[in-house]
């Protein structure tokens, strides 16, 4: 196992202090290191917390911040926060307003996301992301998983908090947005759990692993290598297949690193995702491309699209002041 | 060879029409991609321009914008961009306050550009980064390369070059804050270069190569991978002893990512770093941690500090707005 780092069970709570320190105008690392919090909230505004295993960054706490989250509880890697850090980052940054959670479809999420919300005697709200067209259940799920549409959901919902919308509001602007985004990926290579040691699956040197999850988890298939231009066909396809756009529909293309893949071929993603999305009638009328929801230093992609109204496009264009994106303000 | 990639002879054109797309609010890129420059320039204003290989995204490409460069040159991956492609961005870009260079020292840029700004007939000044303590000479450069340190160059000059200074000023401005920097990075793993299809160099499951260029060149010495902490330490002494920084100097930090690091690590690198540049009686008073000058998908990382004043944390903390980075505006 490479990797930089000391011990293995001290990565994350060294990385989250390297992260407090690197991002101390945005954020602060509650001491006990059960959450990262706003440095300053907003009396009255409904609180968004998000939160799941380590290893995604810079999901969740990356976007922690002005226009997004105002608290993200970081499990150990790949495992599930516990129910009392979620009720601890609750206690810290609900001004008033209630809470609204965004958690990704994974058992051990939902159930901890669920206790954490029932001890910590506030008024919460809860939308739950399923984004993934790949398979219908999956290793740590039952029924789809919550993967990089997860950002578009903190992102759009994050916006419409800031502006002042209610709780229940929110949570039906969630479970809506969730409702009109898909995302597929594909793994060329595993990551390695510091924690295990060794490479999560083993794929071959001409193989990748089409539909794969955000842990490493089984996809659809484990296939040949093919071209960029084959990879992002199949992927757009599963996803237009499911989302079934009008012609004309404006999305959000999102083209998402794993973690190890080059800045170069993820734009050449783009190229390719937003070829096949034009020749489909959809005009690509926002997008983003970067390393948001990762798998440690696992290589490849995902793609997600997200169909937008003019509503969804403001608030995808509202100012935003996190770690991990930062524009309009 | 796993790349998300069609044919190794296309990807950089794919790649840079996909950057184009993403991006078309901040850059334009040439129809014949011979440079990425602004969208919009501003009439007397110095133009800066820089270049180099690809494969080292979002450096060069994704510093082009307001507060940063004018344009930036691709050359192919790991090679330097020819003189036309610089006199072509200089006739696009220079609106008649003449064009700063800058340029990473390594023998095929350094003579590129030379011919490139003594064919476009325009007043031309050029500075040359060398900012990588790790060795003397090297692969591809007579006397120390020019790495992460580069960016440090091309944002406080291009912070400068906004506010109206001058062509001889931004020249003397960019060789001293290159004086004033330092890098030294570390590969725990090769890249692979598409054309080449195989690693550049070897490096055993046990080792790492401490004080590697970002192309892959040998650094100082094939060591037994270390702890995170032992790591840091030996760049940051490296580091110290060649800026020699007075006691109580304010510094600016920068973790840069390799392409195959994931953020977890580079904030544990952070948080490492920090602690030993406070022990140095130093103030981190600015920092930035990302994968910013990479070497296509190499696992590793580089630490680069900047001596600040004054005057340079103020230029750090202008407005930019470029696809990598983007703050204040």
């Amino acid at each position: 196992m490479k990797k930089l780092i000391n011990d293995p069970a001290n990565i994350l709570s060294e990385s989250l202090d390297g992260f407090g320190f690197a991002h101390r105008d945005i954020v602060a690392v509650d001491p006990e290191r059960r959450f990262v919090r706003r440095a300053s909230t907003k009396p009255g505004k409904v609180a968004v917390i998000s939160g799941g295993g380590s290893g995604h960054e810079p999901l969740h706490a990356g976007f922690v911040g002005y226009g997004m989250l105002d608290a993200a509880c970081p499990g150990q890697v790949f495992t599930s926060p516990t129910p009392d850090q979620i009720m601890a980052a609750a206690d810290a940054v609900d001004s008033g307003g209630g809470v609204l959670l965004v958690v990704k479809n994974y058992e051990g999420d939902v159930m901890n996301f669920q206790l954490g919300a029932e001890m910590c005697g506030r008024e919460t709200a809860t939308v739950v992301t399923d984004d993934d067209v790949a398979v219908e259940t999956s290793t740590y799920s039952t029924g789809r998983r919550g993967v990089a549409g997860t950002l578009v959901v903190e992102k759009l919902v994050g916006a419409a908090a800031e502006q002042g919308e209610g709780l229940a509001a929110l949570q039906k602007l969630g479970a809506a947005v969730n409702g009109q985004t898909r995302s597929m990926g594909v793994a060329l290579t595993s990551c390695t759990v510091p924690a295990a040691g060794k490479p999560t699956f083993n794929v071959g040197e001409d193989e990748m692993e089409m539909g794969v999850g955000i842990h490493g988890e089984p996809g659809r298939r484990r296939v040949k290598l093919a071209s960029a231009s084959a990879i992002a066909a199949e992927m757009v396809g599963a996803i237009l297949k499911d989302l079934a756009p009008a012609r004309g529909t404006e999305v959000l293309l999102l083209v998402n690193g794993f973690g190890g893949t080059p800045a170069m071929e993820l734009y050449l993603m783009v190229d390719a995702a937003r070829r096949l999305l034009e020749g489909a009638g959809l005009v690509v009328a926002r997008n983003l491309t970067g390393s948001y929801v990762t798998s440690l230093e696992m290589a490849g992609c995902s793609i997600t699209v997200t169909a937008l109204d003019a509503r969804l496009r403001a608030l995808w264009d509202a100012p935003v002041h996190t770690a991990a994106l930062r524009w309009g303000r």
